[in-house]
Parts: C-alpha cells; sequence; structure tokens
C-alpha cells in the first residue's frame, strides 16, 4: 500500500466509508465547476459531519502532505473550489456542517456552520424578526462558509457590507488539524490580532472555516423600487449622489444597466418586458429601505425621481406599485448574467473602480475591447453604487465561440491594465481562485505578494490548504 | 563610539538634528502619558517627515536591532505608545506626517497622512460636505495613524462602525524598512488576502501606518438628541430594541449612564445640570440622525420617547429643542470620566459583552467589587448600542488613594474573569497595549496567542515593532 492509500483509509475512518467518495460518479458534483469552465479530479471527496472531523482531516493531510481543496455549495466563478487535475488532491465539503448553532435576536447575532446555505441562514434570521443581509444569485446553493472564504458581495453591499462586513466572528480548522475557537459575538473587540478577517476572504488557503458567527440587523419595514432611464454615464452619478444625499444608508441598492443589457434580458428571459416607453442608453434600478411603515421610503424614493427628472438625470422612470412589481424590475436587474448565454461566449470581468470614475472607465474600455475584436459587444451591469461592474463582453453575432473566447487572456489584460491605472481591482467579489493567479501577481507589488507569500507560509508550512489558488 | 550610538547618529542623519530629540524636557511630552500611568525613557524621540524618512529609520532599526515605538498623539489609554523604561528604544513620532494627500467627494474618500488629527479630517471632510463620522473625545489631538493603529472607537460607532470600518486602505512601513502601498479607495476588492486589517488595531506592533485611505459619507442634516430616566437596565435594553426598531441605522447614539455617572458630572463639571424633574438609577442618551430636512429625525425620535413611556421603559425624558441643548446633553456624557478625577482613585475597564446580557453583567459585578473593596463606588456608563461599557470603579470616599488603587489587579481580575465568563472583551476600544497584556493570555486560547505571535515573528523577526507591547 503507498503512503497516499494509507492517508485515504485514515480519511475514511475519519468520516465514515459512506462520506469518503471515490466513485466518480459520485464524486462529479464536487469535481465539475457549474459553468463548465474547471474541472479536476481528486484522490477522495469527504463529507465531514462536524469541525472535529474536519480537524482529523487536517491533522492526516498535514502529516500526510495531501493536498486539501474545501469546498462549499460549489458555486464559486474563479475555481477556487475545484481541485488540480492531477488527482492527488481530496476535496473538503463541507455542506454536512449545517446547523444553526445559536441565535441571540435580541443581541443581533447568530452562530451557524460553514454549509448552512446563505438562502437558509436568511430565512432563520426572518424566523426572529431580523435580517441577515447578504444576497446573491446563488443564495439557494452557496454557503455560509463560502461566503466567508471568498468574502462574497451581491446586491445588498451597498447598505449593509459584503460578507466581512457582517461577520462579527469565526470558528476555523488550522493546516495542523488545530481549531481556532473565534466565535465571539461582539460588536466591539480590541484584543490583538485581526485574525476574523485575514481568514475571511482567503478562499481557503490560510485555514477550512467550519462556523461563523453573524450579525443580524433590523429588518426594513417597506421599500421602494425603481428603474429609471438614464441618457449618459455621468448623469448616473450625478444620480446617485442624489440618491444618496436623500436616502443615506436607506438607499439599499443601486444597479446599473446598459442598454444591451437589458434589451437581451427582454430578449431571452420569460416573463420580462422593459417597463418604459422607449429605450435608453443607460439603467439604474435604485432601491430605498425604511424602517417606518406609513410610506417614507416611496416619499423618499419619489422625491429622488422628480429632483433627477427637474434636474434632467433621467429621462423617464417607473416606481413599483406593488410587492409583484418591485420583484419584476429585480428579476431583470437578477437576469443579466442569464441572458448572455443565448448570445454565445461571454468574456467577463469582475471590476471595480472608485465610483466617480466609473464613466471614464466605460469610455476607455471600449475602444480597447473593439481593438482586440471588432464587433464584440460589452453587456455592462452591476454594482454601480460600490464602483463594482460586471464588465462582460459577447461575442460578435455569428462569430465562432472558441474562437471568441480564445481572446480572453489577451482581452482581459487590456481591461485589467485600464482597471488598475484607474486605481480598481481586478476582482471585485469573485476573488482570484485559480482564474486570476496570474493576474494577481501582474498587478501587486512586489512588497504587496511577498506578504501574503509569508503569511501563507506561516498559517500552511506545508502549503496543503487549497494549493495553487490565490498565491 | 558604540554600535547604538552609531545608529543614533544615522537616524538623526534622516530626519535632521532638530527632528532627533535627545534633550530630556524636549522628549518629555513624548514619554509621559497624559495621566501619567506610564512613563519611559528613549535614547531619541524622532520626527520624521515623510514616509520615506520613516522607512529609512526602519531600515536602520532593522539592521541595528533597536527597538522603535511609533507614537501618534500620545492619547492612548493603554501605554502602548510609551517607550520601556530602559532607555534603549527609540520613539517615531508621526505628527508631522500631516498633509491631506487627496480628497475624492463624490467617490467618497479621502487620502490622509498618519499625523493629521482625527479632528482635522473630520472637518476636511465637513469643508467637502461629507461626513468623516469617527468621533473621540481625544479627537484634536489623537491621530489617524494612532485611531487606525488601536481600531478606536467613541461614540459613532453604533450606526457607522469603528475606525476598521471607516478605513478603505493603509500606507504601512514594514519592519525591515519597506513601504507597502495598499492605498486604495475601493468599496470593493477581492485580491488576496486582508493586509489592511491585519495592520488596523496591531497597535504598532507589526507595521507602522503612514497614510489612510478614508471612507467618507454623507452627513446628516438633521439629528434629534433625547435624555431619559430609565429604571432599571432591564428597561435599557428593550428602549435599545425599541429605538434600533424605529430608527435602523438612523440610531446614530445610545448612550448608557448611571445615577453616579451623572451625579457626579453634576457636582464637578462647570455648567452641568440635569435636565429632568427627578434623579434615576439610569439615564440614556439617544441621537436620531437623518438625510431629511423637514424634521423626521424628530419625530422619529419623539415616536420612540411616546411608545417607551406607554410601554413603562422610561419614567422621563427631555427631547433637546436646540442645538445648544443638544450639546449640553451630550456634555453631559462626555464628561463622565472627567467628573471621576476630584473622587480619588478609579480602577477602570473597557469591557463588552453580547448587549442582551449587561445587565446581567452589571448584577453580577457589583458583589465582585464590593467583596474586593466594601464601599468603592461603580461608575458606569459607555456605549450601550454596542455592548461596549467603560465600567469604572472609584474608591470609597476617603479611602487613601493609593491603597485603593493597589487593588486594580485584584479587581480588574475579577471583572475581567466575569467578562470573558459572559463572551466578553477584556478590551472592547482601548486595545492592550501594555496594561492588558497579561490579562489577555489568560483569555485567550493557545491556539490564539500561538497564531498571533507566529504573526509577529513573520511581520517583525526581529522584534523591533513596539516591543513589548500586545503581545
Amino acid at each position: 500500500m503507498d503512503p497516499a492509500e494509507g492517508a485515504l483509509q485514515r480519511f475514511a475512518d475519519v468520516v465514515g466509508r459512506q462520506h469518503a467518495l471515490t466513485d466518480p460518479d459520485q464524486q462529479l458534483p464536487y469535481l465539475r465547476e457549474w459553468r463548465d469552465r474547471y474541472f479536476g479530479r481528486a484522490a477522495m471527496v469527504l463529507r465531514p459531519g462536524s469541525t472535529l472531523e474536519v480537524a482529523r482531516i487536517m491533522e492526516i493531510a498535514s502529516d500526510t502532505g495531501i493536498g486539501v481543496v474545501p469546498q462549499g455549495g460549489n458555486t464559486g466563478l474563479v475555481g477556487g473550489q475545484i481541485p488540480s487535475e492531477a488527482g492527488t488532491q481530496v476535496v473538503i465539503s463541507l455542506t454536512r456542517l449545517n446547523r444553526v448553532r445559536t441565535i441571540d435576536a435580541v443581541g443581533g447575532s447568530m452562530i451557524v456552520e460553514a454549509g448552512v446555505t446563505l438562502a437558509k441562514a436568511q430565512e432563520v434570521a426572518e424566523e426572529a424578526d431580523r435580517l441577515f443581509p447578504l444576497s446573491l444569485a446563488s443564495q439557494e446553493s452557496c454557503d455560509i462558509g463560502g461566503v466567508l472564504a471568498t468574502n462574497a458581495g451581491g446586491v445588498n453591499v451597498l447598505a449593509y457590507g459584503n460578507a466581512r462586513n457582517l461577520a462579527l466572528g469565526l470558528e476555523v480548522v488550522l493546516a495542523d488539524g488545530q481549531i481556532w475557537d473565534g466565535l465571539r459575538t461582539l460588536k466591539k473587540d480590541n484584543t490583538g490580532y485581526d485574525l476574523r478577517d485575514l481568514f475571511i476572504g482567503s478562499e481557503g488557503t490560510l485555514g477550512i472555516i467550519t462556523a461563523a458567527a453573524l450579525k443580524l440587523l433590523p429588518r426594513p419595514r417597506e421599500k421602494a423600487t425603481a428603474l429609471v432611464a438614464i441618457p449618459d454615464l455621468d448623469q448616473a452619478l450625478k444620480l446617485f449622489r442624489l440618491a444618496e444625499a436623500r436616502a443615506h444608508s436607506g438607499l439599499t441598492a443601486f444597479e446599473l444597466m446598459s442598454r444591451l443589457a437589458i434589451d437581451l434580458v427582454v430578449r431571452h428571459v420569460a416573463d420580462t418586458r422593459l417597463p418604459l416607453s422607449k429605450p435608453s442608453p443607460w439603467y439604474a434600478l435604485l432601491e430605498v429601505s425604511s424602517p417606518d411603515v406609513e410610506g417614507a421610503a416611496s416619499r423618499t424614493l419619489e422625491g429622488v425621481l422628480t429632483e433627477a427628472s427637474e434636474q434632467g438625470l433621467i429621462s423617464d422612470g417607473v416606481l413599483a406599485a406593488s410587492l409583484a412589481q418591485a420583484n419584476s424590475l429585480w428579476h431583470l436587474r437578477e437576469s443579466a448574467s442569464e441572458a448572455q448565454k443565448p448570445e454565445g461566449g461571454s468574456i467577463k470581468h469582475d471590476i471595480s473602480v472608485p465610483i466617480a470614475r466609473i464613466p471614464d472607465f466605460v469610455r476607455r474600455a471600449e475602444p480597447l475591447v473593439e481593438a482586440i475584436c471588432p464587433g464584440a459587444r460589452p453587456v455592462v451591469f452591476g454594482h454601480f453604487g460600490d464602483g463594482n461592474l460586471h464588465y462582460n463582453v459577447s461575442q460578435p453575432p455569428g462569430m465562432d465561440k472558441a474562437r471568441y473566447l480564445s481572446l480572453w487572456g489577451r482581452m482581459s489584460e487590456a481591461v485589467h491594465d485600464l482597471v488598475s491605472r484607474m486605481g480598481g481591482s481586478i476582482s471585485a467579489e469573485h476573488g482570484i481562485g485559480q482564474m486570476k493567479r496570474g493576474e494577481l501577481v501582474r498587478f501587486k507589488s512586489d512588497v504587496e505578494i511577498d506578504l501574503m507569500r509569508r503569511i501563507k507560509a506561516t498559517l500552511d508550512p506545508k502549503g496543503i490548504l487549497n494549493p495553487g489558488k490565490v498565491l
């Protein structure tokens, strides 16, 4: 028996045979990324049922030098959750760690395990008349461990922050199998280094998050939602400033869509239509939330639209008159990704720049894209209020998809170079994973890469935690 | 010439003779903590004028193994900014790095150097019609480098977070003199490890913050302020829930004061009076802020007081009718620390517990204190909404001050033990410094202490950054 095989036997002993998957069919869902962009192989897929089992797995991994790939709901977009193709790594799926351990509605916190889905966490909060605001397209599948490991964002970041801002504490299994119990539920705690934020966003390369203490907030009592037509991006910026000035943190969403983004949704997604009289170069979806139950949210948003109209910032707009209408406005925005599929290949960028530079970024990116692939079509949408755009570029109609996608490297290099020159980020919310590892080194200073490598070497000296990801 | 002397000459060459203080009188303000609790000695006090000079100082320090103590406005409360008594360390005062580098009002960020005072940062933001919300008693003296190095809190944490939540990026000089330029002004950036938050709150033991990119927020257009009388702490908790439910993030302060805390203010601080008809066991100061200019803040707060009164949560209350009245209510709260001085010795604790446990904490702490020093008087006040109390205990009237203060260790041990049993923190906002170093080791797990030590050893292998602090 070779040493690796001995280790696999020990892994199986920890989790039990039925949770140590070696059958290729059983393994498949853990090895394939949902868009089929990443596919790996694994010596074993382990489904531990407790933090202690995760710890014992890491002890064995540390002992034997076997690389482990932590995986949540397998919804990541940069290949961080997929093992290498060598077949020597093991996947640790955290989905069986799915208990809600405690909830403190009065204090505004709950402790949940890594495998609790985001949707479930939202539900549990709601049952306690509280809000867990993180909200993503993949929320039915993605889980708390994954959203924290990748510091996920989504549509509610503007008012509530990303995953990092919503975590009070963590439980983490370290590379050598030790368990760090950092499950504090405190709003303020200045006792030593901020280990929590070091693990959050480290994509499983520094430790495995097994549970988290999450913040719970008061639930908004009313929301008002509007879709507006905007002549150009400079007006969008002014509209954002205006809405922010009138609603402050009550402005819970300011999402942008280009004309093409919304055209593709209306063309390809069932039960969608543009609820405005005529098309516009740009659209924004605004949401105002309020603790008030007597229409303050609607009055504020109406006021914003009136002022915006008077100032010529918007050419048209519709304020949802019912929850159903609000949902259908949101549906337009949330279908933006999916609507690109029928148009063939799409080269995707998840970038951020300082908000005031968004108009300039979009203007300058277009000729770069056109130079690399004449006729390629930017489908621009995203979280304008956070400075975060999904700058996706659909292929020219009729072009061969594979040939188009072969331009990915060149195009994203050009877009990322521009982003970097504008003080932006090449990964605003999706992380680095496998996909942007090369790009990371291109844009970070040597000092920063060196700092990261030193931290990695300190916390994972044998390099067994999610090898080949991030760094 | 001994090696240390050679190093001192090199330090002086970097900053210029007039900024390399060796004269004891000139050094004094940098060696003595303002309450006279900590006093150190220094081989030299260096006042660099640029990040590059700080970097060159660290190169020399790294070369020669000389310990450096970074210092901001010298307002810290745990001795973190004061050198040891050996006289072998050098102090680096950052106060000459006081430029505002850039301000982006539209994008909501500014880049300021470490030596810019907090008050100045607030002013600069206000001139751009923006809010930098961090607010502390020492804001005229403390500086941005210091508030970030200690992750300072203060009275606006409830709605806006502590210093950590208000920083977008940092510039840091590392132990070996390398400069990490992490001055990003982005709201979202998921590219690698969160180095920013590792340096924030590390009290100068991992690197020297020389500049920061700070968040700017919209300025509230109206504020409403009230002082209410509360029969007991269980009612205070209910009142907090009610106010939070009605105002959400518009609730910008919920500060607590015990009867004794306010009695001492009225007794010892000029131009103060209790604006209620009769005394009460507890008081809370509530502030609601709003973007609205037509009285929404006042209406919301009035509504809260009416409901609270109907539910028996408060026995009396006054809503400020003018800015002057609001200021005088705040003055009562802000004088709570100072008002303890004329009462003799005070043994101070800066603790936090989950908010729902505050009433229980106060009930259980009292007999512990009484057992150690019969007649000692808890003066309880603090940031109730953050779960953070300044649980200060004034000496019994007439007792010898030094004898009372000799009980500090025993009393704080008992209080901290209780805090720890309740899942709380022994330093909610002041940090560890010299003062709580021993306590830190008592309450953190071996795993956590070990993680911190490994990170310290990685970023400061020679142990020259603020030696003897935190760890």
